[in-house]
């Protein structure tokens, strides 16, 4: 099987629920689904700060989907597919309280466990091993993938930025979900979403977030990765 | 100061020694840089298996420099650049053993300690983080950067392959190392070497190759990294 030739699923009738859908990466994601036409569900800790954040995300240029704002118990109950964009501090606090909301449904977490100091960006440690694996480890009903973390909020947010070319790498062990995830990727004009391993595999994925950063840093510009001879 | 607009140093003229230079990595990273025109040192633990490794790769097509065999001691010390590509099993006391040799040089560690079961792929935990800050810490004298971990044996070695087009992250504290290594890179017709972050952030470089592994057996490719933006 080639690339191309890996059927995958149609996801453009699916809602798209984003925790944490206020930090940058949320509100970027939400935006770019937002305008590939699906129905977005901006969750926030605060139905207020959702719903601002909703509103002005349905105003940006080019979104054909309804945007709306809840608290994010509401976002992921009311979606068919949930992403997990929030801050690693208060991570498992917030997927754990979570569980029932999100049980049976396709949850892809994108958080990225880093820290900074004089030196820059590096990779924190996961008792789990990953941020993918704590959520999977908190959420036993739910089908948990791992995936858009290295996609630039800046460039996700940009409305003038109408390809953002580079791909997004989805790991799982749920091979139907995995398709999901991959083809909800292939709705953002310029990604492909890649399959790259198992969940136990996500942790280098999310600490080479690190190395992005520094790239970013060392040559001014909003790197992705992409990847060959695919 | 854009990705072109860093100056980097002329690197045509120094001699890249291999070490673990038999396996399919270093025989096909030997094979590149011949095929670039630089002077290449086959080394092994044996003397003869690194002269029949350096023969083989003299006689294919496209090589220009000159490349000879040698014990890895001797292989060393006749280097100006010194990549390590041994099995990740005896990596600590290969290097460790090659401390003199390699004093003031610049080392370039490409070793993925990676394991596998019926699962596929997956990282070592590394007690130093990763086998370059093993490396690091085992050779004090030395100027240890890290890179070439995700390129695919297979396509270094297919004469067929003109240009390997990939980009090659490249890890170090040392920013004049850093400069020769993403130098040597840019050698090999296809590639670029990237500033990818300090050694610190090298283990999630490493472990990715159980993700490319991953994406190589799902898809059948070859696959490498791209870094976007760039």
């Amino acid at each position: 099987m080639t690339f191309e030739s890996i059927p995958l699923p149609d996801v453009a009738d699916l809602a798209v629920g984003i925790l944490g859908g206020t930090g940058d990466q949320g509100k970027g994601l939400a935006y770019r689904f937002a305008r590939a036409g699906h129905r977005v569900l901006v969750g926030s800790r605060s139905t207020e700060r959702g719903e601002a954040a909703a509103a002005a995300i349905a105003s940006m240029i080019g979104v054909t989907g309804t945007v709306s704002g809840a608290a994010n118990p509401e976002a992921a109950r009311s979606s068919d597919v949930v992403i997990v964009a929030v801050p690693w501090e208060g991570h498992a606090a917030t997927v754990a309280s979570l569980r029932q909301s999100l049980a049976g449904k396709v949850v892809i977490d994108c958080v990225n466990p880093l820290g900074f100091d004089a030196k820059g960006p590096y990779p924190l440690r996961v008792p789990e091993g990953s941020a993918a694996e704590q959520t999977e480890s908190l959420l036993p009903e739910s089908r948990v993938c791992a995936a858009f973390h290295h996609v630039s909020a800046v460039l996700l947010s940009d409305p003038t930025v109408e390809r953002v070319e580079q791909d997004v790498l989805v790991l799982g062990d749920d091979r139907e979900a995995v398709g999901v995830v991959c083809a909800l990727a292939g709705r953002i004009p310029g990604m492909r979403g890649v399959y790259a391993g198992r969940l136990r595999n996500a942790a280098q994925v999310e600490a080479m977030t690190a190395n992005l950063i520094a790239i970013n840093r060392r040559y001014k510009v909003h790197a992705g990765l992409r990847v060959t001879d695919l």
